[in-house]
């Protein structure tokens, strides 16, 4: 975890600072100078007695106590050094920009470790190694450039890797997207992704801290801990946007069922963010857009004026918008539509988009704002206002920035003329706004950002299994699939509904079984893992007589152990799987049987375990849940029980990391019921 | 159609120059002198005897003979003017770029009639009115800026939208973006969008003129002539990239028939556009990122080899590239790998992402990007080099330049450290090259220009039905549904086979019919639009008594008029259909029938008249391609059959205009044959 020295120290010491702003010792020294740090300085040279006109120190046993050490030495020289800072120094917080450990051999990773230690010890954080360093609006302590402008209104912005972190602040600047706290965590020795957001979460203060969360990821090494904080972050009031890299990689996983080959772990990212409620992006450029859509007010409904004093973007921002499920709805006509259009030249139009032409003025985009805030049934507007490059349009930035303050509907600004008006932009940014200068990437921004559902405060995850009968039964099984018995008594224990089933070694056994399930039946092989393509399923069998000749029959097929029978159902086909991945525990698929899962790949996903809500709600995002409903003639299935099943395997499933994978193929469903009718369930330790 | 005078005028005057450069009458002139154009320049003006430095005149009449002509006065002086100079001083090119004409009133519009009367009447072209102007490698005629790099390296760009145009510009200059020939058609009162195209075509000299076109389009007026340019362009060896904007408007129109839903004016551009081959894009950015990976060579395979000194931007750009269907296969073991990684530094990675560290250097890259061209199987390169600013890096991206030059692969340039290096990717830019600052977005420009097939040279459109016969059943039909009798004709006429059918208004006819078509048939009422609803279908009859029972049954429901005796099909359902658009003419789907059209809107569109080979890549990209061709245990149903049903449809609609709306639902397909079992044809001239 890291700590207040970090953030705000009072006395910082560069460890290997340099003359040279061409090498990281010199280049953090300059940034620190440069960029408003109020404490005190020192440095430690071998040689000089100033760097940069801070004192310097040949050793760092010459040094009171320091909050913060940055250490730009090579690797071999850091456990020295961090040991006598922690020790005798009193500091509680390092940076360590070096590279040579974890990331190069054994040997710096047992390096890594041995600094971890002494860091604990002391009750110290400790930030890297092999990062570019720590930026708050107290301390710009990397050795990168550009420097943004850092202040508690700007955004905080966790990065695992330096030179992304870099090139994302490259994208976000000419934005005018300001930053709080910028952290690269390098190797992650000590502090991860997770721990600062953990941190972000228990320290945070509502109004005070940031509000906007950036996090660049490779690799989530704590999902528990990145859902927990960034769902308490989000519940406080906190947006967060983040880019998950590697989503591509991890897709070619070999799989014995179909829900393997359906899931990857992308799929738990994509489940896991869904979750927490934090907006994915898949590049710099998205997730600096996205950024800046947080920075503004909140959306707070579906509908969208447009004010454009140029048809195009207009049109591309409507699009955009409306293929993203957004509302640019028609002005309504009203005495405030008519009283409008009178202070606007001829020609301009009061529909949606509101084009007050290539000639508008700033006073006439001031009037348009204001019926937009008050008069117009839009929850906020965006202002697409450029030039031909004839003459400066400050008035015009100046007075949209004014209505940006006092607007109670969010206002997003598109400028698009960055060449002809460069200067005139630059002075709007300067006054804390951010510029989307193109109308498309903020359409295609402000449209992910409605379409991620926050979590809701009331969210309420019930148990609804027997979680002791699960131990139980789990604790015995052997690895591998498992036999109809040990499944149903699992959906027995979950409250999962399933065919009336028995498995009948003996023709006796199988007449039996037939008549107390009552006809007609089916009967499979058991045995068999692909129980169709052997010819091991008999459906619809009606009588004793039958039941005696299929018996005999599937014995005969290689392999069989035994014959199961089973009541025979019928209505739509369901599907339900789910696979454990690494460290992030089961994603659970819903869909409907058959084609639309196999070929229409008509699936949604959960991360276990799963509300009602949500079970509900990825129910609801299947292209198939009109069908689900019931469509045209054909019946639907109930919907509240599907959803209860699906939370019923999730808590089984959360109570049984053993099972890394399930099928539940098919179930069937209709207004009354959903019962299981097949599935394959493989536990592995 | 424009012409040569326009584009390479010899003298040019300004009517309503000025030298006020906040003015367009004064820009125009400073852009003039300030870019290149080596010709006599003369300006009008009612004071001045000189404007700029250039000789002024007070009347036109005072003129020599003058190529192009542009006028910057009010709309009401235009007329006199272009007739002045057309008929006196041979004036054979006008860009008028006053506003006041058809965009604003029919007074407007009718002077921009009478100026096209004289325009045409002595030979001449127009550009405009209400334009920003043209811009050529040999002048600058825009009362805008900025005014790009203007060569005939760059590329061609029509916009429908003189300030969307500027917009375009500016996003494109950032990223190194030369331009060629630049119009701004404004009103298109005598040349539109699809007339330059034309022109581009018919005057287009290869190795000469520029290769890559843009369009910015708000409207297509003659789609025929826009499909067959673009088409001959892209044949030539052009590439085309264009924006249509107002893709979501028109999507809510309403119609009767569920094609109808599913079409609009926008999937006949998208139709029109795949057709063609031009890559659609929907914003100014994506515009301009397409425009910079067509400026580079030709990517020719669908493996890239990434090659970067930072891992984030590496796997951002793996994932959005293997997300649209390109390769970045790994590098297979080998002498030239071993030898590749040796000159590398240690840690360094030649997988694919190949990664040669933060530390890499120039002479690293080229050692990297030789082995790429020469010993690697991948068919183009994408390098990203950034910064962390510490020391220029301008060694890199000159040797990148120059291998850019050499290589017969493509080479992406990704530099995103347009802060920290600014001067350097400047003087990357000033070399000719392209640049795209973010990875995500050229991956996806990239994929997007890779899934654009373009029209085969072998295209070949066969009219396969017979012309006169449909002409001469058309005549004869009234607006409207049309009875079976009619579709049969049809059907017959275009070589789409139809189950056996008859219309019977008696019993007797009806049971001799059903004889006829042998048992088991199916009955339907004819006369009610909405068959099923009212209880009028009724299948698998089995003999006479039946076909007494029901049709005495069928005859009482209301609005009927007779009784459809048809053949009995089983087999998949298909769907076909079709609508007319405006100027477009057909665009026609094809589908799987029921809920796959209805729920799973997994239909293709194509533009009537189709070829075989666009039937098959229609049917193709369909979701459910993988059922119809045979799916676990059920059949699958002849693709060659149903793209031919498929091709017929469209040239029985290309002769029969007058059908407004089509929809064949079902066709019931086998592995044999397939049957079109219902029809609805909408007639209306």
């Amino acid at each position: 975890m890291i700590n207040e020295k970090l953030l705000h120290p009072e006395s910082i010491v560069i460890v290997g600072a340099s003359n040279n702003t061409s090498k990281p010792g010199g280049k953090i020294v300059k940034n620190l100078l440069d960029h408003n740090f109020k404490g005190d300085l020192f440095a430690i040279n071998p040689v000089e007695s100033q760097i940069q006109g801070i004192p310097a120190f040949h050793s760092v046993a010459e040094l009171p106590d320091i909050d913060l050490a940055i250490l730009a030495i090579p690797a071999k020289y850091c456990l020295e050094t961090v040991t006598q800072l922690a020790e005798e120094n009193n500091t509680k917080a390092f940076i360590i920009i070096s590279a040579g450990f974890g990331e190069t051999d054994e040997a710096g990773k047992e390096l890594e470790k041995k600094i971890v230690d002494v860091i604990e010890k002391n009750n110290a954080c400790l930030i890297g190694p092999n990062c570019i360093g720590v930026m708050t609006p107290s301390h710009a302590s990397v050795f990168t450039t550009p420097i943004p402008e850092l202040t508690h209104e700007g955004c905080d912005f966790i990065s695992g890797s330096g030179a992304t972190a870099v090139f994302i602040i490259e994208s976000g600047i000419p934005k005018g997207l300001r930053f709080a706290n910028v952290f690269s965590v390098g190797n992650s020795a000590h502090t991860g992704v997770e721990d600062i957001l953990a941190y972000l979460d228990e320290t945070y203060q509502p109004g005070i801290s940031p509000r906007v969360k950036l996090l660049y990821i490779e690799n989530i090494n704590n999902p528990d801990k990145l859902l927990s904080h960034a769902t308490s972050l989000i519940r406080k009031g906190c947006r967060i946007a983040a880019i998950k890299a590697g989503s591509s990689s991890a897709g070619s996983r070999a799989a014995s069922s179909h829900t393997g080959a359906l899931t990857s772990s992308d799929a738990a990212v994509e489940a896991l963010f869904r979750k927490a409620g934090i907006v994915r992006c898949y590049g710099r450029e998205e997730l600096t857009t996205v950024a800046s859509v947080f920075m503004g007010k909140e959306l707070e409904g579906e509908k969208l004026g447009i004010i454009t004093h140029a048809g195009g973007p207009g049109v591309m921002l409507t699009d955009a918008l409306e293929a993203g499920g957004l509302k640019i709805p028609e002005i309504e006509d009203s005495p405030a539509k008519t009283a409008l259009l009178k202070k606007l030249f001829p020609g301009s139009s009061v529909e949606n988009p509101i084009d007050f032409l290539a000639t508008g003025t700033a006073e006439q985009l001031g009037h348009i704002i204001d019926a937009c805030e008050k008069d117009f049934d839009v929850d906020g507007m965006a202002v697409i206002y450029g030039s031909p490059g004839l003459f400066p349009i400050g008035d015009v930035y100046d007075l949209l920035s004014e209505k940006m303050k006092v607007c109670k509907k969010p206002i997003y600004p598109i400028l698009p003329s960055i060449i002809n008006v460069k200067e005139d932009v630059a002075h709007f940014l300067s006054r804390g706004n951010v510029n989307f200068p193109d109308e498309v990437l903020l359409g295609r921004a402000l449209t992910k950002v409605m379409n991620t559902p926050r979590p809701s405060a009331s969210e309420n995850f019930t148990e609804l299994v027997n979680r002791d009968e699960i131990r139980s039964v789990i604790e015995k099984c052997e690895n591998g699939y498992q036999s109809p018995d040990v499944i149903h008594q699992l959906f027995n224990s979950a409250g999962i509904p399933m065919v009336k089933e028995t498995v009948a070694t003996s023709e006796s056994e199988a007449v039996l079984a037939a008549l107390n399930i009552g006809f007609p039946v089916v009967m499979k092989v058991v045995g068999p893992v692909h129980k169709t393509e052997v010819g091991g399923v008999v459906l619809n069998i009606r009588n004793v007589t039958e039941v005696r000749k299929e018996f005999h029959h599937l014995f005969q097929i290689e392999g069989t152990e035994g014959v199961l029978i089973a009541q025979m159902a019928s209505g739509t086909e369901l599907f339900l799987g789910a696979t454990y991945e690494d460290t992030f525990g089961h994603v659970v698929l819903c869909g409907m049987g058959g084609i639309y899962v196999e070929v229409m790949k008509d699936v949604a996903s959960g991360l276990a375990p799963l509300s009602n809500t949500e079970a509900l709600s990825m129910i609801k995002s299947l292209k198939s849940y009109k069908i689900l409903q019931g469509f045209r003639n054909q019946k639907g299935v109930n919907i509240e029980k599907f959803a209860d099943i699906l939370v019923r395997l999730s808590w089984l499933l959360r109570n049984a990391i053993e099972i890394k994978e399930i099928d539940i193929n098919p179930l069937l469903g209709n207004e009354n019921e959903i019962l299981a009718v097949d599935a394959r369930i493989r536990i592995e330790r």
